[in-house]
């Protein structure tokens, strides 16, 4: 069934000589199939594809448009166990993780089924004409938000399903009436061509237009080619911030610049206030240290920074947690480079002035990423901004402040952040109220205990925060309003109703929420 | 009254060397007051300001924010004549020009004072928590938007009141709840520090923080300052496009990128449709000649571009559109440069291979801009894209294809523009559908007939468009959605009620339209 080719839209194509592998992380080994890198002919022909097929696919009905999403959904249950196995062979993750991934992912395809029902991602504006008024007659304006054409989106490492090939990003284009081209993630290349086929089965058996979705294989090459294409009009990326921020400078470099969406990551600091932290130093050491080890250490949302006051209750707390990671098994991370770069990484920060190793540092090989838990002080870390950056696997490190003051120019001091958490009482806010607010700044979600890790795919999710977060805090990844990326408003001027697009027409065909003269409603006009 | 100094908020401050003098283009005399050009201390000291009371300004209640904003506008009405006077003095516009222009500036401030009260700018998304779920709990979420800082806003030399110093970029920026420090521009500097010190007056009249506002004078060095000032979230800017692209290629170079929504222009294509052109070709070339003559051609929305097919009908079109403007008056332009510029530009656009000039192409001395028709074969347009570009000022060209199908073609080669027109009969739309359907991938506003300049500031409007009319095609400079520019989205995560912001609270104390658990609602929860 994996059949190592690209798919031009639904025309499987191996013109290149470029051969890539995939690997099994937790053995080293290599899968039989041999992929084919696209050439840039086949990256060319995949974009005219999709530009071909723009018109077509916008044209189509909002009602078939949900109808495909769902159907992406059925054939991706439909591969079955086979894409877990190979999910969790590309990956070095469990297969139940993998079962969850697969829910999460059709979840938000059917998710944005809903979305594409309700309208509301339309935002549809209406003004009717005031043709008497003086000195100007008021001309009739209609506002709504259509697609804006091919988009390419780059497959993430560390979540091969619900943040790739049919994830969240090409969900939400899809929904908003985009061809998709997808760059499939070099790490899950056998994953990313089976749920590359369960799309394209969807699309044939929907009736949407061939090139409304491909895929290519390959490296940096075919994704600055992809980027760089005059006719993608914009991209989504989940990865490294050095991946990411080459990819929006070669974006804005463009003639023509293009909006790039790269969620980035970040150190999702948590404060620990005085009377929280107290109350239960070690339930709460066990709970972080629990967070920080999950998936080992590879979500976008692992809390890697700690930050306490200086106290009895602090030493607890890091006590229960260095302990607990120190105890945890090392875990298969998801490729080699991963976790390679996790040890680089990690043995640079542990080495830096001031910072404390708080258990064994050593290289679990394997490519498994050991936990550990790091130890510096407030001074050391306002010092030194190389102790901000994230540590992307199992690691997390206490910032022991002398007081509420430290932590509060703890957090002025840090970069964007997709979370931060306040774990905290009430009593504890009230009495510091500049801790979370100089938090609230910093991040696109702001919680109030609990841990990071879990991202709930719903319509009041902020998954995305202020630089390096990702590059657009004003939009997030998951969840409904993820739609609102892939659109852009257009105004129609004085249309007679029956050329105007459905959502804008008098009568109001879809039901729809609509701002009418400045009042919210669904009536006809 | 008129200074020549620049506002660290509230107090004025003129410590640099170099003077700057304000003109008049009709006369080229200089006005006796000299304005100093912003140090780099002075500069960083207002941006400082701003971020100084950031904190206090988005803490003020909404209630308080728009009547700031009211306030602002009465304090304009205030200076009374002495700005319609100066404002006509510097840019050579007529005071009944700026009688309109101060209406529609206060209009704007008074529509975002309503924005702010109506709260749906504040987009708030309620998902409540089911803590029995099974798998994993769903915690309760609730999102809204947030200000993100100071913001740098350039005004425009063609929009003295409407387009500058509290024209909309700054209206919907306060609105937002974000400090703003304006670089005054160098055409219109009285007119600036009037409406600065009207600015300063309404925040202390309704006791914002000072700080809130801040205004600089200086050319490219100050404006490349504050736009790479880390402290500086955002930055609005109308005029031209090497202006925009330079600032918006600085902003993505710094170390934290941060977005700028430059409104920079564009040809405003019309498609004179054969069945609807016949109808009234004098008429319709006369319409056009007045909406190209219009301000002196010196609207981003003029109509630069007029594509027919060749026929009778389009001779006396373009003939009357050509006598017509040939014998309008020449009028002062807004400024030197402008008036050199547009002769340039047009002079090296009418020798472009197959341009016909349709009049005298002579340059009208002392500032004046003369308004012109040129002529060019649908085939020569397809081939050169010199002809694509914006020539600013009373200049218009005939686009003459060969059929509706070269129209098509000349739709499809158009680069992004703020507006397209479709000069149509319904059944020219039926028999061309895509005519219409070309341009408006291309436009942010899609007029049925009419001209485009007018610029209805309302819900509905979109003034904005793709790459290069304006750098953000997601978003508008005119109407209420300018607000969601200067805002982004913060998620709070299991937060307690009584330390959640207002917007968010169960008892929707506000009374706004809330999306809670996927229904629309002003309920409690």
């Amino acid at each position: 069934m994996i059949t190592g080719q690209n798919y031009i839209g639904n025309q499987p194509s191996s013109e290149g000589s470029t051969i890539l592998k995939a690997y099994n992380p937790a053995d080293g080994s290599e899968f039989p199939e041999s992929f084919t890198e696209a050439t840039s002919d086949e990256v060319n022909a995949a974009v005219k594809k999709a530009e071909s097929v723009f018109g077509a696919y916008k044209a189509i009905s909002y009602e078939q448009r949900a109808q495909f999403l769902e159907a992406i959904a059925d054939e991706i249950m439909a591969l079955g166990d086979a894409l877990l196995e190979r999910a969790s062979g590309e990956s070095g993750l469990p297969t139940g993780r993998f079962q969850g991934e697969r829910g999460r992912t059709c979840n938000q395809l059917k998710m944005f089924a809903g979305v594409i029902r309700d309208g509301s991602w339309l935002d549809v504006n209406i003004d009717t004409a005031i043709l008497d008024r003086v000195p100007i007659p008021k001309q009739d304006l209609r506002k709504m938000q259509i697609p804006i054409g091919p988009v390419a989106v780059f497959g993430a490492s560390n979540f091969p399903l619900a943040f790739s090939t049919a994830g969240g990003d090409t969900a939400s284009a899809l929904a908003a009436g985009n061809p998709v081209i997808v760059k499939g993630h070099e790490a899950h290349l056998g994953t990313n061509e089976l749920v590359t086929q369960a799309v394209l089965k969807a699309a044939e058996k929907t009736g949407m237009p061939y090139g409304v979705f491909s895929m290519v294989n390959g490296g940096i090459s075919v994704g600055q080619q992809l980027v760089k294409h005059p006719k993608i009009k914009a991209v989504g990326f989940t990865g490294s911030l050095g991946g990411g921020r080459a990819i929006f400078d070669l974006a804005n470099q463009r003639p023509e610049p293009i909006p790039v969406y790269a969620e980035m990551g970040s150190t999702n600091p948590s404060f620990l206030m005085p009377e929280k932290l107290a109350s239960d130093p070690e339930g709460l050491g066990t709970t972080f240290a629990n967070s920080v080890a999950l998936g080992v250490g590879q979500f976008c949302t692992s809390p890697g920074l700690l930050i306490g006051v200086k106290s009895d209750a602090l030493n607890q707390f890091t006590e229960t947690l260095s302990k607990t990671l120190a105890e945890a098994s090392p875990a298969t991370m998801l490729n080699e480079k991963i976790a390679t770069s996790y040890y680089r990484h990690r043995g640079a920060l542990i080495e830096q002035t001031g910072v404390e190793a708080l258990g064994d540092t050593e290289n679990a090989g394997d490519n498994k990423g050991k936990p550990l838990t790091a130890k510096v002080n407030g001074q050391s870390f306002l010092n030194n901004p190389k102790l901000h950056e994230e540590i992307f696997g199992p690691f997390t490190m206490v910032v022991e402040c002398a007081n509420t003051s430290e932590m509060t120019a703890v957090a002025n001091s840090l970069e964007g952040q997709l979370t931060g958490t306040m774990v905290a009482s009430e009593n504890d806010i009230k009495a510091n109220p500049e801790v979370a607010e100089a938090l609230g700044q910093k991040v696109g979600r702001l919680l109030f205990n609990g841990v990071p890790t879990g991202v709930e795919v719903c319509h009041s999710m902020q998954h995305g925060g202020p630089y390096p977060a990702s590059t657009d805090a004003r939009t997030t990844s998951v969840g409904t309003a993820a739609i609102s990326r892939f659109v852009r408003p257009i105004s129609y001027q004085s249309w007679p109703d029956d050329l105007l697009p459905e959502p804008l027409k008098n009568s109001n065909p879809l039901g729809i929420w609509r701002v009418v003269n400045g009042e919210r409603t669904k009536d006809t006009i």
